[in-house]
């Protein structure tokens, strides 16, 4: 076969920022699949913040990626040839398959997808990992009870946008948090959050006092650094904070900056935790049930922002997470 | 009446480190009880590292100490003369009286002490909110589980040797981490401690490396700074970082330190949260009861610490808390 795999691999290990001289582009002849397993080409590829923390040769709730591997990264493939039983040409199939071109599976954690529920890259995103942290982030960790306030930073992301929306499902008062007007007004005027604050051009602990009066109930962090502790000293009586990123920490040099209000949690009764979404796989099935209805239904507006592209744009594309330019969930669709 | 009561009061609002300039030592004449009121003679006074939060004019789980306010104190006065039904010349009664020798009271948030169960000061300590703030933080706020590793800083004052006891009377393994030899030693060959860390000599990450290889479960942080960002590096997975005090960062003039690791909360699924003892009133009995079981059965060691002198000795006493000077609780004996 001269059909050639274009891959995109961890060259090193970046310091701070990622740097293009941190990936290698390499193209290496496609594999046959063997016995039980299929083939496919990589349709969409799913960028994620938490793609930094896998880069860091640190323990982590996975292991890093290793120096000379392909970047690891869920993508939906179609499969083109299969002599695996539960997939067959034509199939879309979800799955960590990395940054790649071509894939050959034995079809561990693939995922079949259904098209008439939505398009494809939704699969990465609201019916995907985006969603499954979202929904149990918030309603899990987060405990959320009907007619609390909630405020989301990261708020016009992939999973920002969804926590949103989910509580006001639940009946909650929604203030989120996010970069320029662009993205506040998104936030307001098409998902339905009650406020949406700037933090690039508005103080957010003084718009918080404006905004959530008698405090917030249950505060999702995306981003930690500053906002984060803006919002610790505005939290109710047995507030929930749910850690689920820092995305402004993520290209420190230097250490975390941890959060300087945090014995407001003693005041205020309150609890941090984190979470990996990847312990509620046994009820993703569930979850996705219920977002596939209310997506169906009209209720849940599904943000995504796909980039056309081929793997080679990859490391351009990532760096838009970093820089805060997406809006939903940020997709390269290869062409 | 020309008898006079001598007071501690606060006089400016302290910034950093107390200073004697913070406090006016002032006599005023004794009040005579009024209907439904005792009168009574402070016999020991609680000093507490939570009182150095009470003096800053900030939001807090108890209204700041007011400018030329009585210091607020917890403390067992001697009933001498009374018109209340529910207290009798001779009663020992333990209340927060505030720091000064003669008090009159209408009985509200007081209560007789049973001289039988154990000497006064105890009910300042261990049987007092010392005691309440530890058995309810580790076995409500840590949901403590039998097997389960603990560790406890400040391990050597009012609330750390309690909560290292308890654990150990719980069928846990406990680590203390205290300041200087004589104190490490009193963890592991008094208190029953399985190991204990000394701070200023050891690095504390890598003592906990070998004293808790399979991480820390409870972790219940007295002091904040350095040691909780160092047990965080070290947690097992779902464990439960209690947030009770900071005494590393009370007397701060800088930003309060917050927690570098942080993220470790979302690599372990672990979550840290505070609490005020006070929440746990309705259940303060049958705490007490327990504790003062141990106590009779010979199974809990109580540690105190006691300086006899005058109120007047108040504010330099109290420095011997941010100074480690104290082993166990920390009472004033009024001579």
């Amino acid at each position: 076969m001269s059909q050639m795999n274009r891959q995109i691999r961890l060259a090193a290990r970046p310091v701070g920022a990622l740097k293009p001289e941190d990936w290698s582009h390499v193209s290496e002849p496609v594999a046959a699949p063997g016995e039980g397993q299929f083939a496919g080409v990589t349709r969409f590829i799913s960028l994620d913040p938490a793609m930094r923390g896998w880069l860091d040769d640190r323990p982590s709730y996975l292991p890093p990626v290793g120096l000379g591997e392909v970047m690891r990264a869920a993508s939906v493939v179609e499969v083109t040839e299969s002599s695996h039983p539960g997939f067959a040409p034509g199939d879309l199939v979800v799955g960590s398959f990395g940054v790649q071109e071509q894939v050959v599976s034995d079809g561990r954690g693939a995922l079949k997808i259904e098209p008439s529920l939505a398009p494809p890259a939704t699969f990465l995103g609201a019916l995907g990992m985006s969603g499954m942290t979202a929904y149990f982030g918030l309603l899990d960790v987060g405990a959320l009870k009907e007619g609390e306030t909630v405020v989301v930073s990261g708020a016009a992301g992939a999973v920002g946008s969804l926590v949103g929306q989910i509580a006001k499902l639940k009946g909650c008062r929604v203030i989120g948090i996010a970069g320029g007007a662009a993205k506040c007004a998104l936030l307001t005027e098409e998902l339905g959050f009650d406020a949406a604050i700037d933090y690039r051009t508005q103080d957010v602990r003084k718009a918080l006092r404006e905004h959530a009066p008698d405090g917030v109930d249950v505060y999702f962090d995306n981003v930690g650094g500053e906002i984060l502790d803006a919002v610790l000293t505005r939290l109710a009586m047995h507030a929930r904070v749910v850690i689920c990123g820092a995305i402004s920490q993520y290209n420190n040099e230097t250490a975390v900056q941890g959060p300087s209000n945090y014995l407001t949690l003693l005041v205020r009764r309150a609890r941090m935790e984190g979470f990996v979404v990847f312990d509620y796989a046994p009820r993703f099935k569930e979850a996705a049930r219920e977002i596939a209805g209310w997506i169906a239904a009209g209720r849940l507006t599904v943000k995504e922002h796909v980039v056309k592209g081929s793997v080679d744009d990859f490391p351009a594309v990532l760096q838009m997470l970093f820089a805060g330019e997406n809006t939903g969930k940020l997709v390269l669709e290869l062409e």
